[in-house]
């Protein structure tokens, strides 16, 4: 028990979500919701700075999360926030958008291979939902064929949650299961002269602490030839991955153009933005119907993702983001044999996952991330973790002196 | 044809438009395309300032538009660009949320009468949607009950467009008619056994230029009785009206208090912001389900909401907006009857529409805002205005000014 009472207290915190729990269901919902790591892990934050982030109650931490994304540059990166506080003054929401939506999407168009054109919404889930629209309105054709058990956004036709959804909110709807063409082949059949499309999510992310699982080239290619032999659309879900995992496309690297493509969490560096990108051949559905939101065309989170994209493409951050997290991984690697613990670690570099083999509800995990973050590291213990181009190599360093000690409580308290 | 020449150019909105329909389908898309407005209507907005902004070729305009809803307090108020400003340099998207989550969903329950708790999204359908999950999860039951051709949203479910849509994704509705309570009666026998809920809009406002119809107070409390009968979950959907038509919900005038509202566009005055409030009854059902979006819990928004409501309450700005409205309305009712025009004025004050009796497509409204465009006022042709509080008395007595050529014009053209 010592490592838990070496986890620092939260007086601010648990004040706060006290209040929280009467003008709140539960005090907290959602992916931030806090009950699901540590004992004690805090519920707010009260600052964010470069790759650091401050709890409620001022424990600086090392962030390895970049809140679940979206801080690809590290939080109020200097000319980001310039560039936001110039345009937040001119104008932001209007009654019609800026012309950097224009140049937005023509850099987007410049940036992402596959694509020929734009569309921007707020959340991830908007552009995950208007892929399968147009994909629809395309084809005229209903059958999406889904990956079971992904993530594509927290909708009734896409939420891993089923309270409060219908059967008929996933009517349109076939699961397959992941680097299994076999399984994407039996749907075809099953779903021949229906299909509208397949959404697929570049490496397999599945919610609640699952590994991760890289794509298998042939699988993407096979998607590919599925597609194209059954005139269906293939949706590649960029969400979570886009920008990180590559600048141009992430099945660029297997050959892979899908033709449709849904981004959100890195664009704008934090600031709310999501994007369809599409390939010359849906431009005609995609521009078919109405489609819109009240803050969809707000210029600052567009500044904010013109700064971001050029900066990601001076300083090579990608190659940098894979380079942060290879010194991660390889010394989590080392560490974990030198304590003969027997951990996985998962993923792309830029966006690894590290678990304890034979561990059940991720208790070694739970315990590991609690021993981190007690010493100044903010490491998720179920999702994904993320790089960003403000992780230095010292950063890292100082990470793995963390992760070290706290691999070393592991093994004295479960092994 | 004199108006028309009348009507400024707008080369480099054009230009842009130019641009634009390269990288976007058709160039622009959703509420805010300006294909719908006066021949040559600007589509991009350079600047905005209090209650002024200005097109993309440097146009001022009053704006009676607001954004469609979101800016409450004009453009660049500076107590909340200031509150904004301290805030994006502390933390904004972040691992959790900040405090002023909390102290956000407090000022809201204190403020939205029927309210005991909330949640906070980022669009309006997200909200709209939220309240419908809720409904299924708290009553075990499927059918919710929509006003036929209301607006709720553009996601399959809401969309006006069904483009795309496949008639499962609305399988869970059935449509009724605004302020005819035999409608309502008729499904709720048709469904008995399998009610949800009912959504409905504080008043009539659908889409595409219909005059608006304000809620019989009869309509109101009838849907309260059927659903306090039926076990059903009434939901209001304050997305349009919230903060604007009432400081503590729309209906507290008519003593219909609903179970759940969704708010979103006026919240924030226009950063990106949604709230689902809920009654201590559905509290349970809010919290028995997983959802979520990357952006929802960022603490800009969250600020800039409570620096707004906190001016809203300081200076008693629905008054404000009622009084400017009610000057503009009865101005313009007398200037038509000057000129013998047969105009109809609906909705309530502050959000008020005007079309022209007899008009098949709008051509006379669509006239008349060109020529109020002209003279420096922007008013849209389809679809409600929008009141705030930066709006002086002195600003409406101009655009009286405005208003009062233009009928001049529309007389002498077309009557």
């Amino acid at each position: 028990m010592t490592s838990i009472l070496q986890t620092p207290a939260h007086p601010v915190s648990d004040a706060l979500l006290h209040r929280a729990k009467q003008v709140i269901p539960n005090g907290m919902y959602g992916h931030q919701i806090a009950t699901g790591l540590w004992p004690g892990a805090p519920q707010f934050v009260s600052r964010t700075s470069g790759s650091r982030i401050w709890d409620a109650d001022g424990h600086e931490y090392i962030d390895l999360l970049c809140s679940w994304g979206p801080i690809i540059h590290g939080y109020q990166h200097p000319l980001i926030e310039e560039a936001v506080n110039r345009q937040r003054l001119i104008s932001d929401t209007a009654n019609g958008p800026s012309e950097h939506m224009v140049t937005l999407a023509e850099k987007l168009v410049d940036v992402v291979e596959h694509a020929d054109w734009a569309m921007f919404a707020k959340n991830g889930s908007d552009v995950t939902t208007l892929c399968l629209t147009i994909a629809r309105a395309h084809t005229g054709k209903a059958t999406i064929l889904v990956e079971e058990g992904t993530y594509h956004g927290a909708l009734p036709w896409c939420n891993p949650d089923k309270t409060g959804v219908l059967p008929s909110d996933r009517a349109g709807l076939a699961y397959y299961t992941y680097n299994d063409l076999a399984s994407v082949e039996k749907l075809i059949i099953e779903h021949e002269g229906d299909l509208a499309g397949i959404i697929v999510a570049p490496f397999r992310h599945d919610p609640a602490g699952s590994d991760l699982e890289l794509v298998d080239p042939e699988f993407a290619q096979g998607l590919r030839r599925i597609c194209d032999e059954n005139g269906a659309v293939l949706i590649l879900d960029e969400v979570r991955t886009g920008l990180r995992m590559s600048f141009g496309g992430s099945w660029e690297q297997y050959g892979v153009r899908p033709d449709l493509s849904s981004w959100s969490k890195a664009i704008g560096n934090g600031y709310p933005i999501a994007a369809v990108m599409g390939a010359e051949a849906l431009r005609e559905a995609a521009g078919s119907f109405f489609v819109t939101g009240t803050f969809w065309f707000s210029a600052v989170p567009m500044v904010a993702a013109l700064t971001s994209l050029a900066l990601l493409d001076e300083c090579d951050g990608v190659a940098h983001m894979y380079a942060r997290g290879q010194q991660l991984v390889s010394g989590l690697a080392a560490q974990a044999a030198s304590h003969a613990l027997p951990i996985t670690i998962t993923g792309p570099a830029p966006m690894p996952y590290m678990s304890f083999a034979g561990e059940t509800d991720h208790q070694f995990t739970l315990a590991w991330t609690a021993e981190c973050a007690a010493r100044g590291v903010f490491i998720h213990p179920k999702h994904n973790w993320f790089m960003s181009t403000a992780l230095t190599e010292a950063d890292v360093d100082t990470v793995l002196s963390v992760t070290d000690e706290a691999f070393g409580e592991v093994a004295k308290r479960f092994f």
